[in-house]
């Protein structure tokens, strides 16, 4: 079969003979992915930032399609089901999990990721995906849900979600969105969704603030002296929660310095950092919560159908490209040049086309 | 000066020699008023349903204006200021008040409803009106902001805001509101603006269910075992909670009858039984949690300011009248026959003529 | 083998020719039992109070023993485990299980309670009994805590608990539990444990409230007009949450009474009643929250056993009696007529006495 | 009057022609001090670690005594009323005051604490103090209620509580206190009333977890390599929250280390650096909570009196000095060399002599 196979650093490759994934385990599924979406976690391979990330790898965390075979424990779920996949793969049993925290489960670990994040299981940048727990790491698409906009529930939207969520954002309140890449624009969405009277959107990138504009976020031009020209941004509104989608030092510090005196700020861009400079004379002083949140689609995605199949999210707007499979390296590319806010790989011959709501034969 | 008179059931009148009101304490302020509504409390006294009721009670709770004198205690506040008030008349520094509790607090009263709530208080469909506790009841509004969206804000949308809140609405979840007179409408709005995937308005009037339809929410026809007929109206989902904005035994019954085990019923309409029957066996067996909520707009005002101004919040949709004060014994009569949705009584003279977003000129 | 069977109303017989069970499904585990206790719940039927109670129903939902034989499903539990069991049967993996409400299980269940609550489970006071779903019913007592102190978290504790839990107690606040048997005298302890200032226990009959008083609680005894007595009982104190832990409509009265605006009460106490008269005016008036709460021993085990193995809660102290299983009949006359507070019955011959922490032999 | 002042770094002294303080606003009272307490903050300026502390200064943050004048603007307030002072000096009114955030408070100060906190305003180590804003800034000791109790409402065991509580302990949880000064001992006893199942008490000194574990915590050896440690102290058990009370970066290092997965940490020690090495990666994969929270006595001390008068909590265990005002040189000396853990200062003459409820005459 077909699968995007990482090399090395930059060398992405679409290889065409890759061996066909069995079932391994009772509670394993195999799925034919309609559609898999690169993702901002995905350059980090791609960049090289990984180390002991391994050659071979079959990258893809982000993807839905049609489930093939099903092992005797998977429950309810049956061949022929349309489904989505949790990027965080949990055993669904542990204590963690029992909890509804399955990041933290004991068997965690992430589609196409190496074995950076746990036991290295084959990503869904392919034309068949083994799904491992699939009685817990897959959820059915319902009816009239399509392939595209069920696809961001696997990783991106759910990441933005659940920032805002744990962010407390309550109807009236100023939420800002460091960083409106991909996650931080969900951020934006959700946090509209749950009732900010206003959103700031902090990014150096005009492209990108005004992508959060288009949102009905307040676009901010992020960086030098944030907290020093509040005047001009702030409109005299105190910001009572902050989300920092990027992952770097750098927007942790704008993040802490605007948000107000017991405020939160929720940290979802994942951080490489084991020295972040924390003033905690100023976060004392000001008694500021700092609260750091991995995306968990397992625990929302319920919610996040209901949204979605309701069309109160529509996180489809994102998408700048829809390319077939064949083409995952010239969408590497691109995406990586930031030339493409969101790509979706469509493995499928047509039979399995993604859905579109208006069925306009998107791609 | 004028104002608008109870003088018995269905007997309200506008008298032209009523004497001005003065400063009585230091906390005191006038306002002149520019937009007073009806509310559906007002019906009570109107349709002669409250014993005691006092001849000469000046009505009206929703009002807003400018103030035109200050006590010596009134804090910031300053002739001149745009303002409108909270029906809810609290001192702001006894232990309830502190809590937030606005409506607990020992000198608890409304504007223009007799001795019924508390101590009598002049209401405000009247040129001009005393503020007892202006520095606590009196808000400023922001320039921007309309007198006409503003007076949702002293009692109506207050109420529907605070019932979404005492609900928990999350995002994603599906909410019913029983009862789509004004607060149902305004609650319909809030569990919308909070993130509900679906809002069920439920009530027997197309009419009202239209309304509801326009603001997002999915009409059911209300009453005769709406629980039986669940499968024509849930589309499988369960409804997480409901708000009961009639304060009638019936919509109580259909309220806990349509809930999903371990969900909530907020009830804000306000209720006149005395013998409710209530299904223990059922309710324990279901885990219910019931919650009666009376709307608090102090608690609430400063986030509902931030919607208004925001746009994300637009109440003035359900005005259907804009009449002169002089006019009120017609608006009462249209009201109470339900040929009004929101009447909002403009004593002005021009001067003080509501401001609209679009200065259309509206009345 | 021996087994408590009711035949009738006031007709429960030690039959010692009952077939023992036997593994009926994959996630069917058989417990020898080491201790069981005769629950207020077992009075229902004792006393007739079920209609369709069916004859030859084994009864008893509160027993921990020795783990005999398990299923292949079962995961980590082993043979020679000891345990104690939910009184809750539940699945673990539906909707309501994954959200924590075992209760709302598609499957749910008691044992021994005929066909009332579920189907029907043969109960534990018995010498063995088979538990389904026991990967998810049981929970492994730990090496230093004593069966007698573990059988309290199948149901009594769980629910007096799960009650507290419920109420919000927060450290500092005033709480009063109408009704002082033994779920009451458990909310007692478990509100106290949560930091509750005073412990307010109502109750008609001095013996319960004595029993109260010594797990710390005030005694104030119950019934007429208990609310206009407030002076001599509640030193001014406002009562910030209600334990209604009765199940009768009297009590229910007293607990809104009782409860101050804006507090809230939690219903324990296992209702018959289809027409409860609740004064929707005063609820109103003083915004009452009134929740109804199964215990869920499932959700709280893990913290309960936890407590108890730290000696923070020592619900011991309830036990008057421990008999043999053959003594069965005397131990339900004596528990129905108030001259037992809990009753244990212990099948084992010897070499499964219960373990008490000091050793001293108890039975 | 008799005062301690500061002149500095180790120099203080008690000065005997203090000028006795004056009403200076409506909202001033002046208080007859009783009972006065050197708190571990008053270290910082004994040991010249605030820069820009003035000469001159009244020290004493921590104070009961009985109300001698009052201005007119003081509420209820009386002569003659035994009252206690909340450290933080805050308005009342403000934005911040009226969501419960008192350190945040526009006019925010502290007593005796120079014009590093806010404007100077002399404190209560004193024979008399001005209190400003008396009418939220002084509470009411109740009958029965020693003024050695209560004078640890002012800061210390506020200061403890509160950490608990936005630890969001739950009953039947681990936490650990970092630190075992009075601060951390009063949030062990905190962490204890409401309901942890186990405290772990984490402190280098052997003397400091023997008073810990004298209130019922768990002892453990702190610092190095405490969290590859675990297994000899955690007994299997995780760690739900942290308490860190010492406010330097090692005991920060070792709370974030201690802590689960999605476990709290709340720091409540008083940090003066810029510059914490956080270790974003770890805190991200761990998904923690990092929450800086100062004590407010003003927003907990009504449950706090409630708690002392009941006698579920007990901090005057602490007091190891009682000593005239006189005898303050020695008592800082004592105290800076951590041979004392909490030291009362008495200024009065015998007619104000602290009240012990075993009325023992104890100093």
């Amino acid at each position: 079969m077909k699968a995007v196979v990482w090399h090395g650093p930059r060398d992405v490759r679409v290889a065409d003979d890759v061996e066909e994934p069995e079932l391994l385990t009772p509670r394993d599924a195999i799925v034919r992915v309609t559609c898999a979406a690169i993702c901002g976690t995905d350059l980090h391979p791609y960049r090289g930032e990984l180390d002991g990330f391994r050659s071979g790898t079959i990258l893809g965390h982000e993807f839905c399609g049609v489930v093939e075979r099903v092992g005797e424990g998977c429950g309810a779920l049956q061949p022929g089901d349309r489904v989505f996949a949790s990027d965080v793969i949990a055993c669904g049993r542990c204590t963690a999990c029992e909890r509804g925290m399955h990041y933290q489960c004991d068997e965690r670990t992430l589609f196409g990721y190496g074995e950076v994040a746990g036991p290295y299981v084959p990503g869904g940048q392919a034309e068949l995906v083994r799904v491992p727990f699939a009685d817990v790491v897959l959820c059915r698409i319902p009816d009239g849900l399509s392939d595209e906009q069920a696809v961001f529930a696997a990783d991106v939207l759910s990441t933005g979600f659940t920032a805002a969520e744990r962010a407390d954002v309550r109807a009236g309140q100023t939420v800002a969105v460091v960083g409106c890449g991909p996650v931080g624009l969900c951020a934006v969405m959700s946090a509209r969704l749950m009732g900010a009277a206003q959103v700031l959107a902090i990014d150096p990138e005009r492209s990108r603030r005004d992508a959060a504009r288009a949102l009905g976020a307040t676009p901010v031009a992020g960086r030098d002296g944030i907290a020093d020209r509040r005047a001009e941004w702030s409109d005299g509104q105190e910001v009572d929660a902050v989300i920092e989608a990027v992952g770097a030092d750098a927007a942790l510090t704008d993040a802490l310095a605007v948000v107000r005196p017991r405020g939160t700020v929720v940290v979802v861009g994942s951080h490489g950092s084991t020295g972040f400079s924390l003033s905690t004379v100023d976060a004392f002083d000001r008694e500021l919560t700092l609260r750091f949140a991995v995306g968990d689609p397992i625990a929302v995605r319920d919610r996040l159908v209901a949204l979605l199949s309701a069309g109160r999210l529509d996180p489809a707007v994102l998408i700048s490209h829809r390319l077939p499979l064949d083409d995952a390296v010239d969408a590497y590319r691109a995406f990586d040049r930031r030339e493409a806010t969101k790509v979706l790989l469509l493995p499928g011959d047509g039979a399995h086309a993604p859905t579109t709501k208006e069925d306009d034969g998107a791609p």
